[in-house]
């Protein structure tokens, strides 16, 4: 279950949906039975259950139509959201090192919606699961007073190696699959554009909508993490770098030291940084939704080098902590709190 | 995937994402395999997905929150619209002859919404999965513009045993749970109250509104036609019986006579009928969301007595035939189109 915006909602929801669920499978005549290795609670992109042979990974996300700002803006047609849709979704999936399984979509559309809006949406969402090699395999379609759009993601794992956000041990190291802030400076830049703020060369309006209209969810890199056996915890930062890291500090119980001089920024996020006064690290660990892979790696068992040779992409941010913070490190030794605001889902 | 409204959507997009799908599979290197045995297209309550030593059905549910008529009427709580998502969601699994085997809820809210209210939903939808012998096990809370609530169930099956809406033969027996009408009669009725039309007896009163507040779902009864070997086709009346009726009738390429005489009304459906004029067979057959299951039993096999013999409870109200539509049959032997609207999601 995605977080709340609430912690204080979360933990009240948690205790009332977690009570006794340890207990709890579905038993067929067989013997064949479904149980559940983790629950609903805010601690995962997913729920995990364990069936004969297989854990299979289910996890949903809604994705606002209305009020969808890089689509008002313009730079998002049908068929993007759709294929947005599907990607938020099969990335909660890669988050969990499993292999995408199914897409189930709803998409519930105004009265007036045009034919082809409604096709494009369902092509783009169709062309998504494909790229991912899966598949579209149900969901809900009909009308609603505005434009509604969520989504459900099915993957599959080789028992017990499902990725979870509460493994990250004090002495791991910590790592993200890329560059974050891109999504974040795209819509403050768009916003910036709609006020008659300065605008960038067009080539780098194309690659700001691009990370919007073609998001990448990391399923390949999930898929290897998973089967390293050094990576002790993973989560995407659907809701941003600082969310994402306090996420796995709070699921497992550490804390961590993030280098402020290994974190990479994109000339994107800079140039955007620069048109619209916004401060760089609020871009890069702020809200910004950009479906890349935060993780740890085992300290005790394998270096950074020994592990940078295999996972070349991979960046080095920073290391987990027996204290219960995350903070920033700068290169004269001073200490901060993570910058930046937290995906307010708003 | 639930019915579009228009049919000219269902039969592009059914045709657009079930292309390819046949080959589709994700195999784990293990050995273990995800195929799809049943495909996104309208022609069933959830997809079927098959698992090592199981079946296994999904499927998504929208309830609609904003323009919830009982709920803005005051017939409905925030406890019962959760419940309602969760029981519509298993319903479907229900349809399939499932097990339910979790439940996964997106609640989106205004800002707005006091602690008090989102709990409420919460607990409703948790009380809801209990009750069906499952659980809440994951799914996407948060803020949006207005309530949102879709829901996602997972059920699990014996190989082979799932029921679908295309097995239906000429000469099938054709069954239904229980009496419906009575959701649309209650939601016609507090219309009719709220526009200041006379009003029935309290008990009247309070036994249409549980029917929106505490619907059941027909979960065993699902299980034991799943498990009767004589059952060749099921769905809910998610869409009302005349809808319901119909979609099998085209999935299985037969027709069906229903006779009049045996169709069973509720008094709760005459009661309502009689204040507001509006005609029985419309709330019977039209868009009341009752979740009671259609079903067709082979007519080679077994006949009306002995399988009421086995589930007394089912209505046998008619026959499959070789013709491709279906026929409301009048003891006077003369027959017309079935009546009512089906629900339109509006």
């Amino acid at each position: 279950m995605s977080p709340l915006d609430e912690p204080a909602r979360v933990a009240r929801l948690t205790a009332m949906l977690d009570s006794g669920l340890d207990e709890w499978s579905a038993v067929l005549t067989n013997g064949a039975s479904l149980k559940l290795a983790a629950s609903a609670s805010a601690r995962d992109d997913c729920a995990v259950l364990t069936l004969p042979g297989m854990d299979l990974v289910v996890g949903s996300d809604y994705v606002r139509g209305a009020g969808f700002s890089m689509y008002e803006h313009g730079q998002m047609s049908d068929y993007d959201i759709g294929y947005y849709l599907v990607v938020a979704n099969i990335s909660d999936v890669a988050a969990m090192g499993s292999l995408p399984a199914g897409v189930l979509v709803v998409v519930r559309y105004p009265q007036d919606l045009p034919d082809a809006a409604f096709d494009d949406i369902m092509r783009g969402a169709d062309e998504a699961a494909r790229r991912y090699g899966t598949r579209i395999i149900g969901g809900d379609t009909g009308t609603a007073d505005q434009l509604y759009l969520s989504g459900t993601a099915l993957g599959v794992s080789e028992p017990g190696t499902v990725l979870r956000r509460s493994g990250a041990q004090p002495g791991d190291h910590l790592f993200v699959s890329g560059e974050t802030g891109i999504a974040e400076a795209a819509r403050r830049y768009f916003e910036h554009v709609a006020d008659g703020g300065a605008r960038l060369t067009a080539d780098v309006e194309h690659a700001l909508g691009e990370s919007w209209r073609r998001p990448r969810a990391d399923v390949d890199l999930g898929l290897r993490l998973a089967s390293s056996g050094v990576v002790t915890s993973c989560q995407d930062t659907s809701d941003g770098l600082k969310a994402t890291i306090n996420q796995i500090a709070e699921a497992s119980g550490v804390g961590f030291d993030v280098e402020a001089g290994n974190v990479r920024i994109s000339p994107l996020v800079e140039q955007v940084a620069g048109v619209t006064g916004r401060p760089v690290e609020d871009l890069v660990f702020g809200g910004s939704v950009d479906f890349r892979l935060v993780f740890t790696v085992n300290g005790g068992a394998t270096t950074v080098t020994d592990f940078l040779g295999q996972f070349s992409d991979a960046i080095h941010i920073g290391s987990a902590t027996a204290g219960g913070e995350a903070r920033l490190l700068q290169r004269d030794g001073s200490a901060s709190e993570l910058p930046g605001v937290p995906w307010r889902h708003v």
